[in-house]
Formats: structure tokens, C-alpha cells, sequence
């Protein structure tokens, strides 16, 4: 079959790979119908050291079951199913706690002998605890948002319901990128009255507001930080969900929170170290999130993007080819697309 | 009247100072039956530059309600009270949403006009809103256990139910002194069922265990970091209690948090950086903690106090008069004594 696998920085390629094959009773084969690029295949396309042998890349899929293992139970051939962004059992202790991203025998697309997700088929590891079947046919005009169900919407949610939003707390969101866009998303959905989002790209916030952004800030650093206050009497906000993961947006957070307030980060971080140790003690700011388990969130968020409640598949500004994906990595890196979404 | 003030690291002197008086409608006069000598006293004992004109100091006492000002209500000449450690309107935002250590108009003992707790009386500022009536007597056997709802015992529990301490949560604590003590006895009194406490001093460590440690690690670094994850099947536990302050202490924390679980601090940070850019970030680890609102839970410990239930008060092992309070400060920085209350 086809598959996407990275090089090197800048070096994607879409070429021929092994046909997944089932290799244990727990395994299931699923025939790829949508996949995507991640923000986070960004950083390796931004940085890989180059390599002899590529590696397969991808985490983001929905597609068809095309064959079972015999001790997989509650899905069968030709059900449309979607992928969380790992794998896991959803049995074991972690799993049970809604932390499937801790899962004991879990891991990772594209590892090993696992398949990556920008591919035709991906064969799926623990496939009982980890697909969800979607109850669409392989036609549905629902596919793109139902994609955003294995990463990006319930990313923007993890970050969102982690900082503990509600009717009664004010928002930030940093940054206008498709997660950023997602935790707009969320937050509006848990009932918050106040959302800034804090980004620069106009058709980005302009869809933030379609999410429910009530405030834009385009300022960024110091001014940035200025404007978000001045929008909440000089206090800052209950909740600042982090959506970048670099050291200056992580500053920005800690400029513009309440005290007693949380931050909220998923964008994987790009520092080492943080500042936390001077006013934040005094402030009592909490910190929290990291990598969401996306698969905990899911069967929540089903009802409505089948009812049509939500539409977070307007993430989606491009769509490629699996063939075209390099063009897709290139489009998505130099900010001519939010988010790719790969059809066909 | 007669007070502690303190000149330099080291140079703690009781001297005349003026009598304290009502200044504003708002304020009590209390005169001190009991106060005492806070681990974080420490801190300006080892380091503070010489000054011509000393600084107040202490911000832990309870006594006697001498004459109030036109404007407090609630309580009587007369009355026994206790001050938390900060003092506050209790009215604001900040303070309804139990966030006194951020009331808008609260402040810090020992600062500008405002009185220090180690001395014979104190202005009040923001009385009705700071004081709180323990309903005992002058002569009452339960003062030093009620001087605790001052700032250890608070803090304690500050640090265990920011943690979200509950009977399935398991809990380190680190740290032997009062306030690691303290959060012993208040997760134990939250439901914990397994809390290890990392402590050297086998006599602090022995009031931890009738405070309801269930294990002792004398260990320190990367060898008791092994320690608790062996006695937890290598996963460390859900609540990390931080009660020391050091960045050597953070990082023993980031050793053994469970995947899910939250490192709460209350130790006042000696570090200006943390390192949660990692592991922490796959692990959805939380950091949470700060600064005690004491006053936010004093009415939920006085019953407990009052009926014998706790006896928080064990963490005074030697009593001084107001004159000796030099020689209490040199036994606590030498660690002969675990904390130091000041009686007559």
C-alpha cells in the first residue's frame, strides 16, 4: 500500500509500504477514509535530523474495518470507526481514570511495527479499546468533523475542561491555530460567557469567533498581555488555555492569569524549564494539561457533531491527496493552510 | 508595648515599640495570648541584609478582643480569636470565591503600620472580616491546637484538598516539619488511606505516623525517589504533597507523581524556575498549591479542635516567653525544635 513517511526536516514522501496484515487476535485492519496533518508533525518537519530509512508518520484517522482479530467484539467489517491520536486498551487502571494516554499496554501511531495514520490502512493495535465506531456510512457529509475527533477537538476540550471551565470563568485561548480554535470550541460548550482568543491571523480569529470568541487580541508579549487585562479590569482570566507550547506563549499565560486561576497547556512544550516560581506561588496558579486522552472524550462529543451542534471540521481549510501530502506538510508549515485534511 | 522585630539574618531583638491604637473604624485591638515562629520566619533569619531600623515580625496569634472599632461586629471585649495569617475584608470577590491571600484590600502582618504577631497586641486591620471567635476561655488547654488555624494547620490542608486528596488517592508527603505534618494529619483527615512521608527526623517523623502516616522514607533523592515507587508498584502516587520549598524538593516531587496526579506546593519557593517541560507534559501532571487562605477554612477545623477529634497543636515542641523569642528562633534554625509557640 501507500504511506507517508518523514526523512528528514522538509523531506516528506509518500511511497510504497508492507500491506498491514493482522499480527494478533486483538488487532483490527481498518481501510483509511480520512487522515490529516497534526500541528504537531510541524516540529519534525521543522527539525528531524536526516535518516536512511524514513519514519511512517501520522496520527489522525477514520476509516472502514476491514478485517478483525478473533478476540475483538463490539464493531464489524464495513463499520466506519475513528482513531483516537494513541492507542490503548481502555481497560487498565489509567485507562479506567480517563488517562487512555497512560494506558499500560498503549502507545503511539507510526512506532515500530505500528502503521502511521497518513496512510491507506492502518492495522490497530488493542482495536477494541481504541476504535470507535462513528454509526455514519462512508459517504457522510460529517467525515471532516468526525476526524476531529481523534486529536484536535478533544485536545481543545482536555485543555478547556482541565482549567475546570464553566458558566462562571472567564477564558483566554493563545493561539489561533486549529487546537486553539478547538479549546474556543470546548470552552464555549462548557458555558463560558468570556473567550479571548489571542492570535494573528484574521481568517483564524474570525472562525474563533464563529467557535465563540467574544474578544480578538492580535497584540502579542508585553502589549498582548496589556490588552488582555484592560478587557478584565486589570485581573486576567480564570482560565488561559495554552495552545502553542513555546516559552513565550507560556509567559504570556502567566501574565494574563487571575489569581487562583489555572493554566491550561496542550501545545507540546518547546522549553525545558518554566517561571514558576515567584508571584504564581503568591497567586495560588494552578498548572495543568498536557497530552489529551483524546479517546476519553470521544463518545461525548459524538452526539453533536452527529446532531449538528458543532462543527469543528471548519478547521479543515485544504484538502490533498494522500499523494499530494508533501504538498500538504509544505502548505500547513509556511501558514498557507490551517489544518490539511487528507481525502482519498 | 513589648514586640519582635528582626535587624538581620540572625539579630531577632524584643524591644519597646509604640501601644498599638484604633486608626480606622474597621480595626480591633487583640491582645496576644499565644503566637509562634513559622518555618518561613526562618527564611529572612538566614538571609536578611542588616537594616539601621528593624522590621516587625510574626504572623501567627490568637487573643483577646481588647476594643473594637465603631464598624466591626460579629464579636465582644473579650472574646478569644484567632487571625489567620494574612488579614482580609472577607467580602470582596477574591475572598467569596475563598481566595483571602488575594482580597483586594487584605495585606500582610509585620508590613508598614501594621502590627507583627510576635508581640503583646496588634492592630487589626479589616477585623470583622479577619478575626474569627473560638468560643474558649483565656485558660482554655486548647490554645496551642487552636494557634495552629493560624497558618500551619491551613496550610496543610490547603496543600492536601488543592491536591484533591480523597479516600482513592494515594499521597507523599514531603517534607518532616510542621507544615509536611500537618498535611499529613489533614490528608489523613480527607481520607487517604496510603501516605508516605519523606522525613529524616525520626521524633517528627514519629508524630507524622500518629498524624497518620502510613510510611516513613528517610531517604532523600533519586534514592527516595526509588523508595516510594516501590512502595506504590512503581506507578508514585496521585498527590504529591510539597511542603519544603527547594528546588532539590520540586524535583524529588517530579519523581514520584503519578501519571494524572498533581504536585501541590506550599513550602515558599526558594527557586525561580521549575522543570515541567517533559515527562510532566506526557504525563498530564498538574501542579497546584500557593500561598494558604487560612481564612478560608478555620470554621471547617474549629469543631474538630474543639471536640478533640485533632490535635494539630502536637507540633509545638517548645514554648518560649515573648523575651525568649530570640533563643526560639536559634533552636528552630537549629532544628532542636520542630516549632516554637510563645507564651506570655
Amino acid at each position: 500500500m501507500r504511506a507517508t513517511l518523514i526523512y528528514a526536516a522538509g523531506d516528506i514522501r509518500v511511497q510504497d509500504v508492507p500491506d498491514p496484515k493482522i499480527l494478533k487476535s486483538t488487532d483490527a485492519l481498518v481501510r483509511v477514509l480520512r487522515s490529516c496533518i497534526c500541528g504537531s508533525d510541524l516540529w519534525p518537519y521543522a527539525s528531524k535530523p536526516a535518516t536512511e530509512f524514513g519514519s511512517r508518520i501520522g496520527h489522525e484517522f477514520l476509516g472502514v474495518v476491514e478485517e478483525l482479530g478473533s478476540a475483538v467484539t463490539g464493531f464489524k467489517r464495513g463499520d466506519v470507526v475513528v482513531a483516537p491520536f494513541m492507542y490503548s486498551d481502555n481497560t487498565c487502571d489509567f485507562c479506567q481514570e480517563g488517562l487512555q494516554t497512560s494506558c499500560r499496554h498503549g502507545g503511539f501511531w507510526g512506532v515500530g511495527d505500528v502503521d502511521g495514520g497518513q496512510g491507506e490502512a492502518v492495522r490497530v493495535p488493542l482495536a477494541e479499546g481504541t476504535l470507535v465506531p462513528l454509526h455514519v456510512g462512508e459517504d457522510s457529509a460529517l467525515l471532516a468533523s468526525l476526524l476531529t475527533l481523534s486529536d484536535v477537538l478533544p485536545t481543545g476540550h482536555h485543555c478547556a475542561y482541565s482549567a475546570g471551565v464553566n458558566p462562571r470563568t472567564t477564558v483566554t485561548v493563545i493561539g489561533d491555530g486549529a487546537v486553539g480554535l478547538s479549546a474556543v470550541l470546548a470552552a464555549k460548550r462548557l458555558g463560558a460567557e468570556q473567550i479571548i482568543l489571542m492570535g494573528r491571523h484574521v481568517s483564524r480569529t474570525d472562525l474563533g469567533v464563529e467557535f465563540g470568541a467574544t474578544e480578538v487580541v492580535a497584540e502579542r508579549g508585553a502589549e498582548g498581555i496589556d490588552k488582555v487585562r484592560e478587557l478584565t479590569a486589570g485581573d486576567g482570566t480564570h482560565a488561559v488555555l495554552e495552545c502553542v507550547g513555546t516559552l513565550r506563549s507560556f509567559e504570556t499565560a502567566i501574565g494574563i492569569v487571575r489569581a487562583g486561576g489555572v493554566i491550561s497547556r496542550v501545545g507540546v512544550p518547546q522549553y525545558g524549564e518554566i517561571p514558576m516560581g515567584g508571584g504564581e506561588f503568591m497567586n495560588n496558579v494552578t498548572l495543568t494539561g498536557g497530552v489529551a486522552p483524546a479517546r476519553a472524550y470521544i463518545e461525548e462529543f459524538l452526539p453533536d457533531i452527529l446532531e449538528g451542534k458543532i462543527q469543528p471540521g471548519k478547521v479543515f481549510d485544504r484538502s490533498v491527496t494522500l499523494e499530494e501530502v508533501p504538498d500538504g506538510y509544505r502548505a500547513m508549515a509556511a501558514r498557507e493552510a490551517l489544518k490539511v485534511i487528507i481525502e482519498g
